[in-house]
């Protein structure tokens, strides 16, 4: 049969990153080309003990349908906290998704028609362009600074385009591990606020600051706009647990969308995520896996510094799991890639992190999944690897 | 801020069964609205011995990111099901999803430009509408005869129209209860072969036969069809875990959408379900699902002769967990679902079922969730209201 695919779907690659992923699964190799949480972090044995006790105490209701909104102690326990960092968020505002990732997928469902502006970070979130890229749109990028975006251009983009949505990761950003400032976040703030345009917050990596004093959310700032959330990074990814924070008028659309998509997230597993994090300090273990991180972060900067030749900048993120690497103008991370496997080394070169006229001479780095041990290796490696193309 | 939203969410109505929902929890009312399986059908102790079992073998993975198109040993199980079955399904046919509900987004994700025409049965599912409808499709519909579509208005549409889809739940359908017949089966595949129009048979009920002979899916003469598959009706839905069954160059694409749309399902949940599944029989487990369900669909339809009046008609099926009622010509189920309320007994008018022109006098009972004691109550309520109707 000639099967006739709809024009969104001729428009979105496979991810690169994915197909990376599987050609690094080799013993010998290093890779920092994954987006992983270290599993040294999952709390595997609380886990099991707080799925014993729901399912022994309330069996019949957590393994039944539930509600598209998500299980409302799990959303009062999201916006307390919220609270705590002096945010107005009700219990209403709050949605449980399946990870970060389909919020992405429901905002784009709801705000996103054909030829619809979209702001993306320059460079920014993979599996974010590849979401919004399913419902069309047209991108535009704002550079980021070492302080988050830059705000004389985003201005300039929204008062000459018409802009449905500005999307930022403004904590850790993955790829590049940049941190919007209170300031840039206030001037954000600001200028989104002079605008129809809606802000759209993605927030994976917030809680995992090793370094530096915590920053509330953009949106404290500007409670018109949408936050994302995750228990992907401070309790398991594998369980797909994540949140939208959207004014009510919002929240009303996406529930409807969300519905359509898959009635509501996975009960048995809110039950499971609550009931953990009834009976365990969260905040405890976030510390120990920001211990975890910094120590990682902290070898991969050093090893990067004695091991990499003069002329290669990088990032010095104060959280989350990224680093970015920007070699010598002129130099190609993709030819960069070729030598990395040679050396049994991996990463992301960094071209598919944008929407358009990529820097080809930038990588990604991911620190969280790798031993201190491997980290110095892997940059050794690396930089051989790096030595050889300037070489070549 | 003025929030300008998509022209498909304009286009979507809040799902009215689950609204529908809210208002019948009360204590005293008899409810046969809802689409709920038996909660005392839910495994829950088996499920907490697997969930030990993963989380202490292999907590570390478990809890981790996983491959977008599930885990493979429980694509395995599935597949091997369907080979027992003589067709010819491979692992690499099967994608896990959110429960089928997703199944409906990304096939519609994956084939439907806004305009391309959808063959939906009349009445169909509530929730495919809804998921379908996100995509702006045209509508058709082909009445749904005792044992199964009409193939002629089937085909007179193929012929006159564009097709993209046709859409069937080919047993005991929701909401009718009605199935096809296994000569039904083979004239709808011989039909659909001699166009570029693809099947897509969602299956959540198929396994809970209860009378009659197993029918293999209409895919089994169609390999180029899709079908869904699901657990919620034989372990659990809360659990959100579906699958999808498509042809290689569908597959591709399926595989795409998903990891757009939330990345990969549940890795934990999966883990857990497959873990079940080895440990436990789950071919006897769904024989008690079977014995439970026949003793309530044979007290419905006992109380229903009992109970209502003369002229109203019901479907008898052998199967799954609704029943549908025709009403006499000219009476409303929506003005007999006030009565109703009154009487403290609910069910959902069947006018939500239609894609257009519905049918006024037709409704969906639930016989899976209720006991034999609320069905003959309910019925007795229900026969009291359809008579003060008729008086009215």
């Amino acid at each position: 049969m000639n099967y006739h695919f709809t024009r969104r779907m001729n428009k979105i690659p496979r991810s690169f990153v994915r197909e990376i992923l599987k050609v690094t699964d080799d013993d010998d190799m290093i890779s920092f080309a994954g987006g992983l949480p270290n599993p040294q972090s999952f709390p595997v044995e609380a886990i099991n003990n707080a799925t014993s006790k729901v399912l022994s105490e309330d069996g019949d209701k957590v393994l039944q349908y539930s509600t598209t909104e998500g299980y409302r102690k799990l959303r009062e326990f999201i916006a307390q906290r919220y609270q705590r960092q002096g945010m107005e968020v009700e219990v209403e505002d709050i949605l449980i998704t399946n990870g970060s990732q389909q919020c992405l997928d429901l905002v784009g469902n709801v705000f996103l028609d054909r030829d619809d502006g979209v702001i993306m970070e320059r460079p920014t979130y993979l599996a974010a362009i590849q979401a919004f890229g399913l419902y069309e749109p047209e991108f535009h990028s704002v550079p980021l600074l070492e302080d988050g975006a830059d705000t004389t251009i985003l201005e300039k983009i929204l008062e000459e385009e018409n802009i449905k949505l500005f999307y930022t990761v403004s904590s850790f950003q993955n790829p590049t591990g940049i941190t919007y400032s209170e300031s840039k976040r206030q001037k954000v703030a600001e200028i989104m606020a002079e605008h129809e345009t809606i802000l759209v917050e993605d927030n994976p990596y917030g809680e995992i600051r090793f370094m530096g004093d915590d920053i509330p959310p953009i949106k404290s700032h500007l409670p018109d706009s949408i936050l994302f959330g995750t228990f992907s990074k401070i309790v398991s990814p594998g369980m797909r647990m994540g949140w939208i924070v959207a004014p009510p008028e919002v929240m009303d659309k996406l529930i409807t969308a969300k519905q359509a998509s898959d009635l509501h997230s996975n009960y048995f597993t809110q039950r499971v995520v609550y009931q953990y994090l009834q009976d365990n300090n969260v905040d405890k273990h976030i510390q120990s896996i920001k211990q975890l991180y910094k120590s990682q972060r902290d070898q991969m900067v050093h090893s990067i510094r004695k091991y990499f030749p003069e002329g290669v900048k990088h990032t010095s993120p104060q959280g989350g799991m990224f680093l970015w690497v920007t070699l010598p103008e002129g130099t190609s991370s993709m030819e960069l890639f070729e030598l990395a496997m040679e050396e049994n080394v991996a990463f992301v070169p960094g071209e598919t992190f944008y929407t358009e006229n990529p820097e080809k001479n930038t990588m990604r780095l991911n620190f969280s999944n790798s031993s201190v041990e491997e980290i110095e290796e892997g940059m050794k490696r690396l930089g051989n690897a790096i030595k050889r193309l300037d070489n070549k």
